[in-house]
C-alpha cells in the first residue's frame, strides 16, 4: 500500500516517538495533583489519559503481536480501558477520578516500559499493513488525547477557586479575526467524505454525493464582541432564540455567558491557560455548547452550515481555530461498516445524540485534522475549544 | 387559495365537529380515575389532552378574533398550556399529575362552551386564509393528541397490576404481515418533502433535492416472530449490536423485551387495549425504542433506513401500521423557517436530539397522515406504536 | 380482660361502624378524581387509605379468622400493602400515585364487602382477646388514616392552582391563642409511658421512670402573629438558628414561611380547608417542620420540650390544636419489645430518623389521643397539623 | 483556673507541636496523589484535612490575636474553611475532591508557616483563658481530624482496584477478643456527662441525672467471628431484624457484609492498611453502620445500649478498640447552650438526625478519649473504625 511505504519511508518509529513525548510535554507543567483530579464525569484526569493511551498500544499491538511481551500490569486494563464492555468481573467498582493509585510516577513508568517494547517491535521486520493500520490508529487515537489533555487541564484549573496559570509563557496564539464577508456556493451536487492516501478514521467514509441548496457561508468566524452582542441584547433571557431542550439547559446551568468567563468588576473576564485575563474582543468566541451556537445563530437570523456545506466550502476560508458546530447530527455516511472487534467501537457506537463539528482547534496537534475530519459532541458540551461559523 | 376553498365546500364546521368529537369517542370508555393520572412524565392524563386541545382554539383562535369571546376561565391558560415559556409568575408550580382539578366534567363543559363558541364563530364570515390556516393546524394538533391518548391511555392501563381492558371489542384491526422481500432504489437525485395541497406541518417543508445511493429497501415490517429471534439469541446481552447511549438505556431499563411484553408461564404475553394475551407472531414488532431498533437492525447485518430513503420509496410498500424508527435525526430541512410567536414553537425548538419516524400506526387518525410527515421521539421512547423496517 | 368487656358493654359493631363511617364522610366532599393523585410520595392518594384501611381488617382479621372468608380480590393484596416486604414478586411495579384503578366505585364496594363480612364476625362469638386487640388496633389505625386523609386532602387541594375549597362550611374551628405564661416544673424523677385501661401502641409502653431537671414550659401555643415575627426579622435568612440539615433544608425548599402561606397583593394569606384566606394572627402557627419549630425556639433564646417534659407537663396546660415537635427522637422506651409478626412492624421499625411530636391536632379524630401518645415523622415534614410549644 | 495551669507546667508549646506534628507523620507514607482524591462526600482529601486544621488556628488565634499576622494566603478561607455559612459570595463553586490546588506542597508551606508563627505567638505573654481554650479546641479538633485521616485514607485506599497499602509495617495492633459475660448495673440514678478538670466538648456538658432501668452490658465487643454467624443465618436478607430504613440502605448499597469485605476464593477477606488478608475470626467487628448494628442486635434477641448506659458502667469493662453504636440519638444534654459565633457552631448545629457512638477506636489518637466523650455519625455511615456492644 502506496501510504504505508510513505510511512515507512518517513520512519515510522520517529513518528511513534514524536507523538508519544509530545503527550508528555503537554503534562510537563503539571503538578502531580494536577494529574489526578476529575471535577466533572466528562473530564478525565492527565494520568488517565497517558495511561489510557499507552494501554491502547499495549492491548491491541503488543499483546496479540509481539511475541513473548510481558504485560506490565495486568491490573491496568481495568483502570485504563475505556471499552468496559469487554471487561468482566471488576472487584471493585471505581471512577477515574477516585484512584490515586497508579501513581503518576508508575503511569510513567509504564509509559516509558511500553514504549521500549514497542521500540523493539517496531525495529522488527514483522510488520504488515494490519499492524501498521493499527498503529496509524493509536498515533491518531493518542493525537485525539492530546487535545482532550489540553481541554480537560484547562478545565481542571479554570475551575480551581485559584485560577493558577498552566503556563507562564504566552500560549496558544490567538488569531485577530479580520472582517470577513460570506462566500456564495451554488446549488448542486458535490461529494464529501475521506478519499485521499493517508490515515482517515472509518466515519469519514465512504465517500459520497450529496445535494446542496444555493447558501453563503462566512469567511470569518463570529468574534468576543460579536458574542457580547448576544449577550448584551439579552440572548441568554429570551427562550425564542433556543431549542426547547437548549432552553432547560440555560435553566438547569444558569447559563449567561461562554464556559470561563466571569464578570468582575465590571469586565468580562475568562479564564485562559496563562491565567484570568480580560477578553480579547476580536478573538473568535470559544467554548461554547451547540444550544448557545445555535441560539446565536437564530438571534442573527442565519443557521450553522450543515457538515456537508461545511466541507463543500472549506478550501474557501480559513479554519482550524474552532472547532465549530455544524447543524449536522453524528449519522454514519451511506455505505458506513463499523469494524469487527473492539476497534469497531471507536466511533459507530457513538452515532446517536451527538452533534458534529468540523475543522480543527488551537488545541489540536499539529497534523492531526483535514477537511474531511469529523469530530462530535453532546450539544451540551463546552469544555472543548468551540466556535461558531455561520451560514445565510 | 385554493385548498381553502375546498375545506370550505367540504363543510369545515363539520370538520371540526368530526374531529372535537373523535377526541371523546377515544375517551368513552375510560373511567373517571383513568383521565387523571400520570405514570411517568412524557404520559400525559387523558383530561389534559382534552383540555389542551381545548385551549389552543381558544387562545389562538377565539380570544384574538372572536370579539367579545369570554374566557372560560383565565386559570386554565397554565393549566392546559403547553407553551410555558411564554407565561408569567405562577404562584403554585405543579406537574400534571398532581392536578385533581379542573375535574374530568369540568373539561367537558370547558370543552362544550368552546366548541359552542367555535361553532358561532365559524359560521360568522369573518373566517380569513390565516384563520383557515390556524383552523387546520388546531384540527391536526388535535389529531396528533389522539394519537396520543391511545399511547397514553394504554401506558396508564398496561402498567397498571390489574391490566385492565380498555376495550371488550376487539380493538385496532392488526394485520397478518406477509412474506415480504425488498424494492431496489437506484441511485440518483430525489425529492422530498410536501408540494401537496393541503395541510402539512412547517417541519415539511421545503420540498428539496437530495442524493441517495442504491439501496434496498424491505417491503414488510419486521414480525414479532423475527423479533423473538433477536430475544432468544441473546440480543439484549450482547453490546456489539447496540449503540453505547443504547447499551446503557439496555441496562438501566433491564430492558429483555419491547414494552408490554411480560414472560409468564413460560409464555410471552403483551397487554393490548384488550387486556393480557399471547403474543400473535406474524404481527408487526410494536412499542420498541430506536435502540432496540437500531440492534436489531445491526443483528440482521442490515440498518434502518434514513428519511429520505424511506420517503422516495414510500409509494413501493404499505405502510400505517407501526411509526417506522429511521436512521435520520430530526433537523430543519434546507430552507426550514419557523414562524413568529407561539406557533413558531410547533416544531422548529424540539431539532435537536431526536429521531424521525415516518409512517404512521394503526392509533393514527384516519386522514392524518402522507408521505412527507415527519414524526420524533427521543431514541429511548418506546410508548407509542412504533416498529421496524430494514434496508440493506 | 377488663377492658374488653368495657368494650362489648359499649358495643363493639356500633364502634366497628362509626369509625369506619367516619372515613367516608371526610371523603364525601371530593370529587373522583381528588382520590386518585398523589402530587409527593409523602402523601397518598385518599382512594388508597380508603383500601389500605380496609386490607388491614380483611388481612389481619377475617382471612385468618372467619371461616370460609372469600377474599374480595387477591390482587388488591400487593395494592393496598404498606407492609411491603411481606409481599412476594410483583408483576409490575407501580406508585400509588399512578393506579387509576381500582376505582373510587371498586374501593368502596370492597369497603362494603369486607364491613358486611365484619359485621358477621363481630356477631359471632368466636370473639377472643387477641381478635378484640387487634380489632383495636385496626380502628385506631384506621383513626391515623382520617388525620392522614385531612393532611393529604389539604395537601392535594392546597397546591393546586384553582386553591378549591375542600368545603364551603367552616372548617377546623381554630381557637384564638390567649396570653399565656409559663408553668414551672421541678426537677425530680417522673413516670411517663402507658398505664391505663385501653387501648395504647406498643411505643408508648412500658410506662418508665425519667430524671428531668427544672423546666418552665409554656402554657400556650405559638401563633402566627409570634411567628411572622420571627419571619419579619429574617429568621429564614440567619443560619445560626438552624440545624446545619435544617439550613440546607431552608435553600433546598427556598423555604420562606410555613407551608400554604402565600404572600399576595402584600398580605400574607394561607390555604385552608375553606379556600385562601388571610392568615388569623391569632391562631397557632400550622404546618411547620421540626427544622422550623428548632430554629423559631432558638431565635426565642429557648428550646423544644422533650417529650418526657411535655408528658409530665400536660396536664397543666391545653392540647389539642396542633401536634407538638418536641426536642426528642423517636426511639423505643426501655424493655419496649416489638411484636412478632407483620403486626410487629407498625411501629418499631420506624425508630430512627424521626422526632416525636405530642398532643394531637384539630385533624385528629375525636378520642384518638392521649397525653401518652407519640406522634413521629421526619423532621422535613410540614403537611401535618404540627405546631411549637417552647420552654426555658 | 486550674487546668490551664496544668497545660503551661506541661509545656503548652509541647503539645501544640506534639499534636501538629502527628498528623504529618500520619500523611508520611502517603503518595501525593492519594493526597487528593475525595471518592464519596463524606471522605475529604488528606490534604484538605492538613490545610483545615490549620485555618483554624490561623483564623480563630492568629488573626484575631497576634498583632501584625499576615494571613498567608487571603484565598485559603474558602478553601480550606468547613463553616461554610460565614462566607460570602464566591466566584467558583468546587468540590474539595476537584481541587488540585493549593499542591501538598503548598499544604505543607502554609503548615509550616502558620506553625512558625503560633510558636511566636505561644512564647508572647499576651495568653489569656480564652485563648488557652481555644488552643485547646484547636488541638482536639485537629486530634478529630487525626482519625479521620485514618478513616479516609483507608477509603481511599481500600477502594482502589490496587489495594494498595498504606503501610508496610503491621498496623493497629488489634485485640483479640476473649470470652465475655455481662455486667449487670441496677436500676437507679446515674450521673452523667462532663464534670472533671481538663479539656471537652461543649456537648458533654451539662452533667446531669439520668434514672435507669436495669440492664446488663457485655464485657466485650461482637467479634469477626460472631458477626459471620450473622451473615451465614442470612441477616442481611431478612428484613425483620432491620429498620425500614435500615432495610432501604442494605437493598440501595446491595449490604452483604461490612465495609472492606470481600468474598473472593470462599473466602472472607478485608482490606486493612497492610493491604487484602484474610479476616481475623477474634477481632471486633469493623465498619459497620448503625443499621447493621443493630440488625446484629436485633438478630442476637437484644438491644444495643444508650449513651446513659455505656456511660454509666464504662467503669466496668475493656473499651477503646471500636466506636461503639449506641441506641441514643444525638440531642443536647439538659441545660446545654451553644456557644456564640463559628466556634458556636461546632456541635450544636449537628444534634439531629445522628446517633451517638462512645468509646474510641484503634484509630483514635492517645489522650483523645474519655467515658463522657460523645462521638456522633449518620446511621448508614460505616467507614469510621465502628463496631457493636450489646445489652439484654
Amino acid at each position: 500500500m502506496k501510504e504505508i511505504e510513505t510511512y515507512i519511508e518517513t520512519g515510522i518509529l520517529e513518528q511513534y516517538k514524536n507523538v508519544r513525548s509530545h503527550s508528555e510535554e503537554i503534562c510537563r507543567p503539571l503538578e502531580i495533583e494536577d494529574y489526578v483530579v476529575q471535577p466533572i464525569v466528562d473530564v478525565s484526569p492527565p494520568k488517565w489519559h497517558l495511561g489510557h493511551t499507552t494501554w491502547f498500544f499495549e492491548t491491541f499491538i503488543l499483546v496479540p503481536n509481539f511475541a513473548n511481551y510481558a504485560v506490565f500490569n495486568p491490573q491496568y486494563n481495568f483502570v485504563f480501558n475505556s471499552y468496559y464492555e469487554t471487561v468482566g468481573a471488576r472487584v471493585v467498582r471505581t471512577d477515574r477520578g477516585n484512584l490515586s493509585r497508579p501513581s503518576v510516577a508508575d503511569v510513567y513508568r509504564y509509559r516509558a516500559y511500553v514504549d521500549a517494547q514497542m521500540e523493539k517491535y517496531l525495529m522488527s521486520e514483522n510488520l504488515n499493513d494490519d499492524i501498521i493500520s493499527l498503529l496509524e490508529l493509536g498515533l491518531n487515537h493518542e493525537q485525539q488525547h492530546q487535545e482532550l489533555l489540553f481541554s480537560d487541564i484547562k478545565y481542571i484549573l479554570g475551575h480551581n477557586p485559584l485560577f493558577p496559570s498552566y503556563s507562564e509563557k504566552p500560549f496558544f496564539q490567538e488569531i485577530k479575526i479580520p472582517k470577513g464577508g460570506f462566500t456564495a456556493m451554488s446549488a448542486g451536487i458535490y461529494e464529501i467524505g475521506f478519499n485521499e492516501k493517508g490515515f482517515s478514521f472509518d466515519n469519514e467514509s465512504q465517500r459520497h454525493k450529496v445535494y446542496l441548496e444555493d447558501y453563503e457561508i462566512s469567511n470569518t468566524l463570529v468574534t468576543n464582541a460579536e458574542y457580547l452582542g448576544f449577550i448584551a441584547s439579552g440572548g441568554y433571557l429570551d427562550f425564542r432564540h433556543w431549542h426547547s431542550e437548549g432552553w432547560d439547559w440555560v435553566n438547569e446551568q444558569n447559563a449567561k455567558s461562554p464556559l470561563y468567563w466571569h464578570f468582575i468588576d465590571d469586565k468580562w473576564m475568562y479564564y485562559t491557560l496563562n491565567g484570568l485575563k480580560e477578553i480579547d474582543l476580536l478573538e473568535p468566541v470559544c467554548h461554547i455548547s451547540f444550544y448557545e451556537a445555535s441560539a446565536y445563530a437564530s438571534w442573527k437570523g442565519m443557521r450553522l452550515p450543515t457538515e456537508a456545506e461545511w466541507e463543500a466550502a472549506s478550501d474557501f476560508f480559513d479554519w482550524g481555530e474552532r472547532w465549530e458546530w455544524t447543524g449536522s447530527a453524528y449519522l454514519p455516511y451511506p455505505g458506513y461498516k463499523k469494524e469487527a472487534g473492539a476497534i469497531g467501537e471507536y466511533n459507530g457506537k457513538f452515532m446517536v445524540n451527538q452533534m458534529v463539528l468540523r475543522g480543527a482547534s488551537v488545541a489540536t496537534p499539529k497534523n492531526h485534522s483535514r477537511k474531511t475530519y469529523r469530530n462530535f459532541f453532546h450539544p451540551k458540551h463546552r469544555w472543548q475549544f468551540t466556535g461558531i461559523r455561520l451560514v445565510k
